[in-house]
């Protein structure tokens, strides 16, 4: 076979989340035919951020520090801990405008399915931060599908028992919204939860 | 900043094909996250393939040879020469166990909005390759969408000029296929292409 190098790139491109073999392929084609400086330059950046890239030791988000701009800022209000899924629904909470306290990034939430309990999401980690004596309110920020949920009651139990206060983001009818467009189990929701 | 790498990472599968700022955030975390060793695995293969790979002197598909083992197989009849799109087009004809001849991989199709013209998908490489003598029939073998087609009427074109035999795939019913779902248009083809 002289086309090793090409079947061992396509292999390897399969690894990435949502790449099956034809997109592996088109990819592997595009950069060889089109982007050989973008293949160099992904290459690059692959070993950059492998060999920068850890977490912050306090929120467990991506930094290339000990610990993260966000963690080190001391504007915010370190009485408040929202709890996160990903970097992307915490940079949400930040565009809202609507939060000033720290965060704590899951990287994930539990799944049973793919073998993530609530160990692997580090509710270890999540407990020995919530406990640094300043912290009065845990605020339970993952997503509203049913791992989320899962997440979030799991969460909850663990930090309630360890006497911390918990609240989960509110359900509700989205800013914007006509009623007639809402689906049927928001309105549910925002029903029980009404104020 | 303190996430510069992960920046760059992202930034650098954003030029993979398909891959959006979404899918490209998801990928990077995912790596990061989950599988270090298969992030520095894809650096390695990118390196590897844009070091090792390059085309078919002959027949323009990727090779780490001068020339592809497809060229080079004695027992192929030369003469006759298939036009295809891609690598993938060439293993499809492969796999149909009815062809024995070359084969030409543009590594494309003319494409207006993309710039790509017939100088582009490389005419000049394949009336070259055409013109040694032992080619008798050139057959397009270029997708049967809008843009392939207009590939295989230039390619045709220029061919015929040089006195070239060139065919065309048969157009028609795929096989196996009941009537009543075959779409008109390639019912009305199959109806002109009558045998």
């Amino acid at each position: 076979m002289a086309e090793r190098a090409l079947e061992a790139l396509i292999d390897a491109l399969r690894r990435l989340p949502g790449v099956g073999v034809k997109s592996a392929q088109r990819m592997a084609w595009h950069l060889l035919q089109h982007d050989r400086a973008g293949a160099l330059r992904l290459a690059a950046a692959l070993s950059d951020a492998v060999q920068r890239m850890r977490h912050c030791t306090r929120c467990h988000t991506f930094t290339e520090a000990e610990v993260c701009a966000t963690c080190l800022d001391p504007r915010r209000d370190a009485r408040l801990l929202a709890v996160v899924e990903t970097p992307a629904d915490q940079a949400a909470l930040e565009r809202s405008g609507g939060y000033s306290g720290m965060y704590f990034v899951l990287m994930g939430r539990i799944s049973p399915l793919d073998g993530i309990g609530v160990a692997e999401v580090g509710i270890e980690r999540l407990l020995e931060r919530a406990a640094d004596g300043l912290v009065e309110e845990v605020i339970l920020a993952t997503s509203f599908g049913a791992e989320g949920e899962v997440t979030a009651q799991a969460l909850a139990q663990a930090l309630r028992a360890r006497g911390l206060k918990v609240t989960r983001l509110a359900r509700g009818v989205p800013a914007g919204s006509e009623l007639e467009y809402v689906d049927l189990s928001t309105i549910a929701y925002a029903l029980v939860d009404r104020r």
